[in-house]
């Protein structure tokens, strides 16, 4: 094999497998060459990515050396991912009776979820996270996204008891949407005992759903390292949960025939 | 920028969006160099990739020339991955009371849904799949990932009416685990007219939701390209769907005590 069909085939291996850890040992057996060919191979990769501007590629010397993408998300590039999707929300064919807004096509679009994935990632990839943890329906397939880029499961809450989940936790909250005492579950088989859980939903108002996750996840002993929210609403300022980030506010969800405002995060 | 660098880049764009085709002038501004270098560049990425199994790169010549990445599995990698999950699932602790197996957490691990995504992406690629459809919740990883590979949207259909899906089109069908009669619901902003749409479930007893999803595709206007299910059950023989493909059967999920007999499924 050539060194660039080498290259080639670093680069799709790492790439594939964000946030993993890949010994030498594993490159020279896959490519039939020795280290040091793989060392100068992997020099080049890194200068790629890094030069592209789509993450970093750290590598560990010394017997038990590797290397590890860890895939990273330009302010730019967020704006650019996040205003696009602002821009989708404010079509006025999205808004559904009651003040709602259509988003589900948006979220379950792998383009999307894929990018929203890629910037929670990028944004928890130094907290050493264990597990991303989602409530379903919507928010499942950027929760899935962002537990690929950091190399770790998903667990799925689920709104009703399953006898496909075996015995479940569960927590009482209270639903914003409808202000009604709900209930949801985890199942017990997953193990978050001391674990370092990312908490991810799709869409905040009074932030009772958030609570009522982050309330589960200290039912079963696992820590809290922040709470990602896709779309949150401006109002009511108050929410149920202290802290958490927001990709994209909504500025007016309630108010039907004023247009409604769909603006971007600032970290500021 | 290198040769080498160039190859690098274009492995990780064109491995970050299957299906979907690039022109060479996209990676002429990217690269910054002219287009015979690219299409050199896009030779070796080509060889590298064909070589490595894990998917074809086809191009096209002319004034709209372009390439396109097409993830393949191999029959070898294919049955190494299902034969990992098909044993999982014989791990007693996954049996449930009333006969059922736990395997949410395969299903939600991007691990094993990028890999069952890729299987199915790889054989109904040549189906010109427009839109990817499955029912919540289980199977969402993993024709979320099918998608992706396949560059279509996915659409979920609800177990229940929501609010912020706006107006649904909804059938009714018979649940095979509890023999009622229950109603599923699909946006009716998600247009599948004339579309050709792929089914994906997580598991299949009765076949009683894949014939619900089959009847609601009918009644908005789609046309079924196929129907694949992870997990299907040997008992009973006669499912009420005729055309399916699984991709590992479960030989005995009724009988508790047992044990639970799990096998590939051979296309044959």
């Amino acid at each position: 094999m050539k060194k660039n069909e080498r290259i080639s085939i670093i680069t799709k291996v790492l790439s594939d497998h964000p946030s993993k850890v890949f010994s030498y040992s594993y490159f020279t057996d896959l490519l039939e060459v020795g280290k040091s060919s793989v060392c100068e191979d992997v020099a080049i990769v890194k200068s790629a990515i890094e030069m592209s501007g789509s993450g970093c590629v750290e590598t560990y010397s010394g017997a038990s050396g590797g290397v590890v993408y860890h895939p990273m998300v330009t302010k730019t590039e967020e704006e650019a991912i996040l205003k696009e999707i602002a821009e989708m929300l404010q079509e006025p064919s999205r808004k559904i009776q009651g003040g709602f807004l259509y988003y589900s096509d948006i979220l379950s679009n792998p383009r999307y979820s894929k990018n929203i994935g890629r910037i929670i990632a990028s944004k928890y990839g130094d907290k050493d996270i264990e597990y991303v943890i989602t409530t379903e329906t919507k928010g499942i397939p950027a929760a899935l996204e962002t537990a690929h880029y950091l190399n770790v499961p998903m667990g799925i809450i689920r709104r009703s008891n399953r006898v496909t989940e075996g015995a479940t936790t569960s927590v009482n909250y209270i639903s914003g949407s409808s202000n009604k005492i709900k209930t949801m579950y985890l199942s017990r088989r997953i193990d978050l005992t001391h674990k370092k859980v990312l908490i991810i939903d799709d869409f905040m108002k009074g932030g009772g759903t958030a609570k009522g996750m982050a309330n589960l996840m200290e039912e079963v002993g696992a820590e809290v390292m922040g709470i990602c929210v896709i779309f949150v609403t401006r109002f009511p300022f108050e929410k149920l949960v202290d802290h958490f980030k927001p990709l994209i506010w909504m500025d007016d969800e309630d108010t039907e025939g004023t247009g409604i405002g769909v603006s971007l995060y600032s970290e500021s």
